[in-house]
């Protein structure tokens, strides 16, 4: 009898990953391999946080919506974001990227500027020190940022603990309700609403936030793929059960309201704002978990963390129901 | 009058990325930025080398002639002797992976073995740390690398001094070699020649040899693109000539000499083993320059540098006739 042979995309990306990296033996300098935002490594005995990110054209974004200097914006905004979410300060990017015969220089000129605007709005310290340029059918960005911890210890996603507090800063929903306005028949719909837009298209992790100080947060993460698949993954690399309320978020949903009005006079379609909020990805804002009593600058709370495993909202367990980069 | 914008694979993909990072502010912390193999970077202060390569399908490798395993161990290859021609250690690697719809998780944890496989036996202290698995229409695979310099210099391609012997280590013209038995309508001749095919599919930089000490080296590279596109490289970056002498190069050329002619046997055509030597890529040895009287164990002389620029063969100017990954 043959063995089942599934296909990776039906497998999804985290288990894919995790059954492929069973594969790989760690050395003493890996501090912290796959499976958080990023890695740890010792690096001539300084700890250093690596992380790589891919865009593709037609799945993480659309050549025909997005402007070059967007891309490499977005580019450099999704994984400094992920370094920060380390505890991190981002200091040197790497960045390969595949262009198609019909490239044409201005376009990688823009895009260039595009990775240096990223760099100098969400990380004025670090630097695009290297890359690789190739040609392939669809374009293609990978990013590999680094980090420096400065002697401090990384914050993961398996360090939150019962009677934590759950908090968020940064936007969500907005990504994605952006993106719903830019795919929608009516294209004036976008226009009517370009704060949404922009936060689809150039991401703002709020760096600054972190930067103000990282004391009592004991679990980090960047809201990549949304808040419930995000919360999902600390709920599981801590062995705990995150509790949200939906009042604590009906703050973000509010600013969401009106863009979902406007896409329903056009269509008569329903929108719940509170769906963007829940599950829309690439605002990539930052969920952490609060020691008991610390309150975080710029941070919002939005729950608890409990004993048991799984997330609630109100009570009722809350599905993932985000972003998989490769079931899609 | 609109200014002329012409398409990147018309620009090529040094002159691109040229234009392209112009764009880029390094800050004091880049200590070698884009241009040599890698970057060299400082990361809580210690120096840290940094690379980055892709490979897509159909354009730096072909699925159908490809097992994953060779792939995994080939992507590993390519980046870690990008880490030693800086006279660096591999300690570190992530992998950004794109997969097909059609991609089974069989070839995913074949490909993950030959990564660990390249790691075992060409960097035994590194290790797989990260990486992201995504989805895209074509299998692509960009791989970051990162090395220690315990304390040396970075030894770059600019290093180049008029009277230091050229010399080279590990295989030349063997890999072009393999690729065109594995192209040839004669599927039989690939497997009459598993050596120059093993080569082309899982190259073997000659680490080791590095290992033995880099005392006297003034310039190195990994020569990935083919002797005479790679040594052109040196002698740009240097402000040099490299006069190579042709009779010092018999020796590689002369273990390719059978297979030439077991392919002339099937379809008539004429091969110089020579032109493999001179500008076939992805052996990936290395070529470096030497200090005059300095002998270094494991390479073989086979010119020496002279004041002015360029290339020469026997005294004639050798034109770059290797790989450019973005013209192809």
């Amino acid at each position: 009898m043959q063995e089942p042979d599934p296909l990776v995309i039906e497998i999804g990306e985290l288990e894919a990953i995790k059954i492929a990296t069973a594969e790989f033996r760690q050395v003493p300098s890996t501090l912290v391999g796959p499976g958080d935002d990023a890695a740890v490594v010792s690096l001539a005995g300084s700890d250093v946080v690596i992380t790589t990110d891919t865009m593709i054209d037609g799945h993480d974004f659309r050549l025909e919506l997005s402007q070059p200097f967007d891309l490499g914006f977005k580019a450099v905004a999704t994984n400094v974001s992920d370094v920060a979410a380390m505890g991190a300060k981002p200091v040197a990017l790497v960045v390969s990227l595949a262009v198609t015969k019909e490239t044409r220089m201005s376009w990688l000129k823009e895009f260039a500027r595009g990775l240096q605007a990223g760099c100098d709005q969400l990380a004025p310290k670090a630097a695009i020190v290297g890359g690789d340029l190739a040609t392939a059918d669809q374009v293609l960005i990978a990013v590999t940022a680094h980090g420096e911890l400065d002697g401090r210890k990384p914050i993961l996603r398996s360090g939150a603990k019962p009677g934590d507090h759950i908090a968020v800063c940064g936007t969500l929903g907005k990504a994605a309700a952006g993106l719903d306005l830019m795919l929608h028949e009516d294209q004036s719909l976008a226009r009517s609403y370009p704060e949404l837009v922009d936060v689809q298209l150039r991401p703002m992790p709020p760096m600054e936030t972190l930067l103000a100080g990282l004391e009592g947060i004991t679990s980090m993460l960047d809201i990549s793929d949304g808040l419930s698949t995000d919360a999902a993954r600390v709920s599981k690399a801590s062995s705990v059960a995150l509790h949200i309320e939906s009042a604590k978020l009906f703050g973000f949903a509010a600013v969401l309201e009106q863009a979902a009005q406007s896409m329903k006079s056009r269509d008569g379609v329903d929108r719940d704002p509170m769906h963007w909020v829940l599950n829309g990805g690439e605002d990539h804002g930052f969920l952490v978990t609060l020691q008991p009593g610390v309150s975080a600058k710029g941070f919002k709370v939005i729950g608890e963390v409990k004993e048991g495993s799984g997330v609630f909202l109100d009570g009722a367990p809350l599905q993932p129901g985000g972003w998989d980069s490769v079931t899609g």
